[in-house]
């Protein structure tokens, strides 16, 4: 797993917080596999290297394919790796590609639950430094987009995108219970940016406009 | 100016934003040479690279000289030149080496502006993940520590060392009155984001260890 460890919004703690939540969803959830849960939390990003150095792979099926070899490799059961690789396959936000099984449920809902929140805006932005990404882009006026209906790459862009809307793909209600907790902080810090981003723009070019004009007007 | 920027927390756009804050802050100040000022804000950062590619460079001392030998080459009067670039000298966040003319306080504080709120909080993520730093390190009974008197790097340290202090470092009082209406809101994301770290390592962790325990007893 430590061996895996990509960037520093996937980090060791990153591993930690996803089993910590799964334990916690676990305990409102019937007939779960603890043993299966634990290790596919522990394994769930080790495909991240891959899709790090190929972004064209999905580090859920590079992750689950070598948890079952490692697994097997280390003599456990066929169906205790089966069942992990099955969880890890479906970790991802992807439509495509739900969960099933309760433990699969668990687990998606632990790490959606590290990306809502504030923690998930501060893990996109450490991401978003990590490749050299933007906060905003500007629009057709010169200021700042939101993010919505937006093709370029950007931190509002993101935000619009993936973390406003994932409170509602929750698959537990544990997890959507602590999800929705930390909801408005996240809506807050998104208007607060958008809004020092924005100032700046607005107000501080009209002046830098009316310096530039007088002093044009002056010869 | 542009062929110097560094990472995603000091782009194009960090400029700019210093820019249109130091001409907002100028319209409550008085004799500002605003050619000094405009010019100062544009080259504030082109020392960067140097300091990236050697830690032990300050890039404010050496984008003064950069500015000063490039306005000169350009043919600038000798003056001029002279004041852009103890301006520059001037802007970091060091103690030692304070922003005397007016037009160097202006540059400091509107380079400050742009580390207060929200959107120093965003920048100090960027830069973060830009060198892999984590958001926080354990403290001695493995929970997240808050930054407070911590030797080793991570975002709270950071917030703690130079974010949450800056509110009283501002020379003018235009500057002074736009951070401090910024403050309130970046005090609660650090607030929302420590809880937010530390609840899975109390009560995820607690859980997890029942669990072991009771499958330590079931053999």
């Amino acid at each position: 797993m430590l061996s895996c460890l990509s960037d520093s919004s996937h980090d060791r703690e990153h591993v930690y917080r996803v089993l910590y939540n799964a334990v916690d969803i676990a305990e409102g959830e019937e007939d779960v596999d603890r043993d299966v849960l634990v290790c596919a939390c522990l394994l769930h990003d080790i495909g991240r290297p891959e899709q790090f150095e190929d972004p064209a792979l999905c580090h859920a099926l590079v992750g689950a394919e070598k948890a079952e070899r490692f697994l097997l490799e280390k003599g456990y059961p066929v169906d205790f790796a089966a069942n992990v690789a099955a969880a890890i396959r479906t970790h991802r936000y992807r439509r495509a590609c739900p969960p099933e099984s309760v433990e699969a449920k668990i687990l998606f809902d632990a790490d959606k639950l590290d990306a809502a929140g504030v923690m998930g805006i501060a893990r996109t932005f450490l991401y978003k430094g990590g490749v050299g990404d933007p906060i905003y882009t500007l629009d057709e006026n010169g200021v700042p987009s939101d993010g919505a209906d937006q093709s370029r790459v950007s931190f509002f862009q993101e935000y619009k995108y993936k973390l406003e809307g994932l409170y509602d793909r929750f698959y537990t209600k544990r997890g959507r219970e602590l999800a929705l907790q930390r909801r408005p902080a996240a809506e807050a810090v998104y208007r607060a940016l958008l809004e020092e981003c924005r100032r700046p723009y607005i107000s501080g070019r009209a002046t830098l406009e009316k310096i530039l004009k007088e002093a044009e007007e002056h010869g």
